[in-house]
C-alpha cells in the first residue's frame, strides 16, 4: 500500500510536531512486549484530546487508511503492530485524571492515564483502582484489551470495572457509551462491546471506572508446596469455600528462581503461591487462617506473612517483574506466553497435563498463574533467531489451547486475541460466533480501517 | 400484514399441539405486567429445545415473519407485545436445570427456568443465585432484559452474573457466547451484547450463571425515617463507606401503607428502608451496627431486626408484592412505573425533586427504590380508561428521565427499553450511540424479524 501524501499533509498541518514519520518513532509504535515482530505504521499522531482522535480518524476514513491506537505498548499479542500500515495514534499525551468522585466511588480519566499514575493520584483519597495486569499499561489499553490480573479474583476484570467510555467510531463520530449510574439496562451494551475490542471497533479516549475503598487492613503471605497440583488446589478450595482472597498467584520452581535472582529473594525454588487478604483486621486474620489451614492440609509450609506496606510492595513488585525475570534466565531470549483460562475445577488437571507436555519441549519455560480465576501463563524463552524454537513453542501453545477449550475454557483469559490468536477464536466460537463478530465489525467499521488484521480476520475488503 | 399460511402449516406440522393460534393463547402472550396494551401475535410456538427455537426462527426468517420470545411475561416496558404480528415463542417449557457445579460456583439452565424454581433446585447445595427482580421471571427473560433488583447492591445485575449464553441468531444459527471460564478476553463480548438486547438480536435458550455461597448468617432490619431524604442518605452513606449491604430497599409512606394492607404488617406509614446483611455472624453484626449508627444520626428509628428465616422470608415477600399492593390502593388501576438510575451522590436530590414534581399530579403514586444502586421507581396508578391520566403520568415520567439524564444517570436501571422508552434511548445516547446500536441490529438481524419495534426503532425495513 502506498501512503497517500494528502493524508500526511492534512495531519501535519493540524498536528505539527505532534505528527511524525521518523523511523525511530514509527518502529517504537509498531512493537509490543512480545515475540511478535515489529511492523511500523507509516506515521504517528500524538493525540492530546478526543477532538484530535476524531480528526485523525475522519482523515484516515477519507483516505481509507488504517488507524491503530497505541497506549503503553505493553500488550503481547501483536495488538499495536501496523499490519497494513496506516496511522498510529499515540494516546499517552491524553493523561489527565479528569475527576475523582469519592461519593460515587468512580473516576473519569483520559485513555492515556497509566495504572501507576492513577494509583499515585488516588493517594490520600482512601480509594483505589483494583485492576492490575502487572505492566504499567494505560487505562485505555487495559479497557481495549479486556485486561485483568492479580486482583481479579476479588475485584474483577476491566469488564467489571469500566462504568462507561467515550470513544471515536470509524466514522469519526464521538460516542459516549453510558452515564455514571451503577447500573443501566438502556439499549445494547456498547460499553462491554468496546471493552476487549482491541481498537478494531473504536478508539477509546476517556473512561469512567469504578473505585473501591482501600481496605482497613491488608496482608500478603507466601506458601511453598510440594508440587504444582497442591499449590493450585489450595486456591481452588479457598475460592470454592467463598473466602474472598484478594490475590492468589502461582509461581512454579522456575518462576521462583527467576524472582530470587531478579529481586533478591531467597524463597525455596519449589511451587509457591503468593496470597493477599483484604478487609478489616479481623477479616484479614480470619481469611488468612482459613486459607493457611487448607494449605497445610495439602502439604504447604507455614505462611510467611508480609504485613508492612514496604514488604508487600516489594513482594508484588517482584511478582510483577516475573516476566522480565524469567526472560533474564536465558539472556537475549524473547517470550512466547500462553494465556488459557479454565473453570477452576479443571485447573489442576489442566496445569498438570500442560506441565507433562512441556517437559518434552527443548526450550526453557516457566509457569505463573492467577489461579483463583483459573488462568495461567506458560512462558517459553525462545531464541529470536530460531524459527524452529518459535514453531515448537507455538505447537505446545496450540495443544494448551485445545486442552483448555475441551475443558470449557478460553484461549485467552486476559491478553486478548490481537493477531496472535485469531485462529483460536474460530475454534472457540465456531462459525456462528465468529460470523456474528464479523458482522458487528463490518457494521461498525465498514471500510475496515480500525486496527485491521486483529481479533477477526478481514476478508480482503480492508485497505 | 397477512400471516403466511405456509409458515403456520410448517410450524403446525413440526409442533402439533405445541403450536397454537387460539385467541386466548395469543392474547396471553401479547401482554406483560404493565399499562401497555395487549398486542397478540398471530400464533404461539411452545418450544421444548434449542432445536425447536432454531427451527422456528429459520421458518420465520424464510417467511420474513417476526419472532418474539416470551418467558414469564413479567416485563413492564412492552417487551413481549407483537407489534408487527408474527410468532411468539413461549420458552416456559424449556425449564430444566441442566447442571449445578458447586466446585465452579456455576449452573447451566434452560431459558425458561424461573428464579424461584432455581432457588428450590439449589436448596441443600449451599449455593444460591442472587439476582432478584421481585417477579418470578424466567432466567432467560432476566438475561434478555438485563434485570437486576433487591440484591444488586451486593451481588450485581444479570450482566455481572451471566457467564455465557446459548442463543439462536436471526439466521437460525445457534451460537454459544463463551465457555465457563471465570473470565475471558477472547473476541467481542457477545454475552454482554445479548444480555439486555430484549430478543431483538437473538433468542436466548440456555444460560450459564454464577452461583454464590449461601452466607453463614443473614439478618434483615427495618428502619423508619422522618423523611425520604434521610432514608435515601442512610444508604448512600453506607455504600460510600464500602459497607457491603446485601439489600437496601426504600419504601415511601404510600408503599408502606400498601405493604401493611396487603401483607398484614403494622409499620408506621413513613419513609422506611428494609435492609439486609450477609456474612459471618460477626460481619452481619458489624455491618448492621455501622448502618444503624448512620441511620440514627439521620433521625432513623432503632432497627427492627428480622433474623429468623420465616421472618425474613415474610418481609421480602411483602417487598416483592409491593407492586400489586400499591395497585390495590386504587382498585382497577394499571401501573405506569418509572425506572431511572443516577449516581448515588445525586439520588437524594433526584428523588426529592421527583417527589415535589409528583405532588402536583392528580393521580395517586408511590415510590420504591433500590437505593444502594441509585435506582428508584415511581408507580403511578392510572385509570386504564383515561387517556388524560396516562398522558399526565407520561409527562411526569418524561421530566423524571430528563432530570436523571442531566445527572449522568440512565432512563432505565433495570426494566429495559422495550417499546416504552425508545424515545429516551436517543436522548441518552445521541445520534452516534443509537446509530451504533442500529448498525449492530441491522448486522445481526438484516431482515428485522427479531422482536421488531423494540429497543431501537426500525426504519420501515422490517416486516
Amino acid at each position: 500500500m502506498t501512503v497517500t501524501t494528502p493524508l500526511h499533509d492534512a495531519l501535519r498541518a493540524r498536528f505539527g510536531d505532534c505528527f511524525s514519520t521518523a523511523a525511530a518513532v514509527r518502529d517504537h509504535h509498531g512493537k509490543d512486549d512480545s515475540h511478535h515482530p515489529t511492523v511500523p505504521p507509516d506515521a504517528v499522531v500524538f493525540a492530546q484530546s478526543t477532538d484530535d482522535v476524531a480528526f485523525t480518524v475522519r482523515a484516515c476514513a477519507r483516505h481509507r487508511t488504517p488507524v491503530i491506537p497505541v497506549g503503553a505498548g505493553t500488550s503481547i499479542e501483536g495488538h499495536v503492530q501496523a499490519l497494513r500500515g496506516g496511522i498510529s495514534i499515540d494516546m499517552s499525551g491524553m493523561n489527565r485524571v479528569l475527576a475523582v468522585r469519592p461519593d460515587d466511588l468512580d473516576a473519569t480519566v483520559e485513555a492515556g492515564v497509566t495504572r501507576l499514575q492513577l494509583d499515585r493520584e488516588l493517594r490520600g483519597t482512601g480509594l483505589f483502582f483494583p485492576v492490575d495486569p502487572g505492566a504499567d499499561a494505560t487505562l485505555g489499553g487495559m479497557a481495549a484489551t479486556g485486561a485483568s490480573g492479580t486482583t481479579t479474583v476479588r475485584y474483577g476484570t476491566m469488564r467489571d470495572n469500566v462504568v462507561s467510555l467515550t470513544a471515536v467510531l470509524a466514522s469519526g463520530e464521538v460516542v459516549r457509551t453510558g452515564g455514571r449510574a451503577r447500573k443501566s439496562s438502556a439499549g445494547y451494551d456498547l460499553t462491554h462491546l468496546l471493552v476487549g475490542s482491541e481498537g478494531t471497533l473504536a478508539v477509546i479516549t476517556k473512561l469512567t471506572v469504578r473505585l473501591h475503598p482501600v481496605p482497613e487492613a491488608m496482608a500478603a503471605a507466601v506458601c511453598a508446596f510440594p508440587g504444582l497440583g497442591e499449590a493450585v488446589q489450595s486456591v481452588v478450595e479457598g475460592v470454592q469455600l467463598g473466602v474472598p482472597v484478594a490475590r492468589a498467584e502461582l509461581l512454579d520452581a522456575t518462576a521462583v528462581k527467576a524472582v530470587n535472582l531478579h529481586s533478591g529473594f531467597d524463597y525455596d525454588e519449589v511451587p509457591t503461591v503468593f496470597f493477599e487478604f483484604h478487609g478489616t483486621e479481623a477479616e484479614v486474620r480470619a481469611h488468612g487462617a482459613t486459607i493457611e489451614e487448607i494449605c497445610r492440609g495439602l502439604g504447604g509450609t507455614a505462611f510467611r506473612y508480609a504485613r508492612r506496606q514496604e514488604e508487600r510492595t516489594r513482594l508484588w513488585k517482584a511478582r510483577h517483574d516475573v516476566y522480565p525475570a524469567i526472560l533474564a534466565l536465558r539472556p537475549g531470549s524473547h517470550g512466547l506466553t500462553t494465556d488459557v483460562c479454565v473453570p477452576v475445577s479443571r485447573l489442576a488437571e489442566c496445569i498438570s497435563a500442560t506441565r507433562d507436555d512441556m517437559m518434552t519441549a527443548s526450550i526453557p519455560w516457566g509457569i505463573v498463574g492467577h489461579i483463583g480465576d483459573g488462568n495461567f501463563h506458560a512462558v517459553f524463552l525462545i531464541d529470536p533467531d530460531s524459527p524452529a524454537e518459535l514453531a515448537e513453542a507455538e505447537a505446545v501453545n496450540e495443544r494448551i489451547v485445545r486442552r483448555a477449550l475441551a475443558m470449557e475454557g478460553t484461549c485467552t483469559g486476559e491478553h486478548g486475541i490481537g493477531m496472535g490468536k485469531i485462529g483460536f477464536l474460530h475454534e472457540e466460537f465456531g462459525d456462528a460466533g465468529v460470523g456474528a463478530m464479523r458482522a458487528v465489525k463490518a457494521a461498525l467499521d465498514p471500510e475496515g480501517i480500525m486496527n485491521p488484521g486483529k481479533v477477526v480476520e478481514d476478508r480482503g475488503s480492508s485497505p
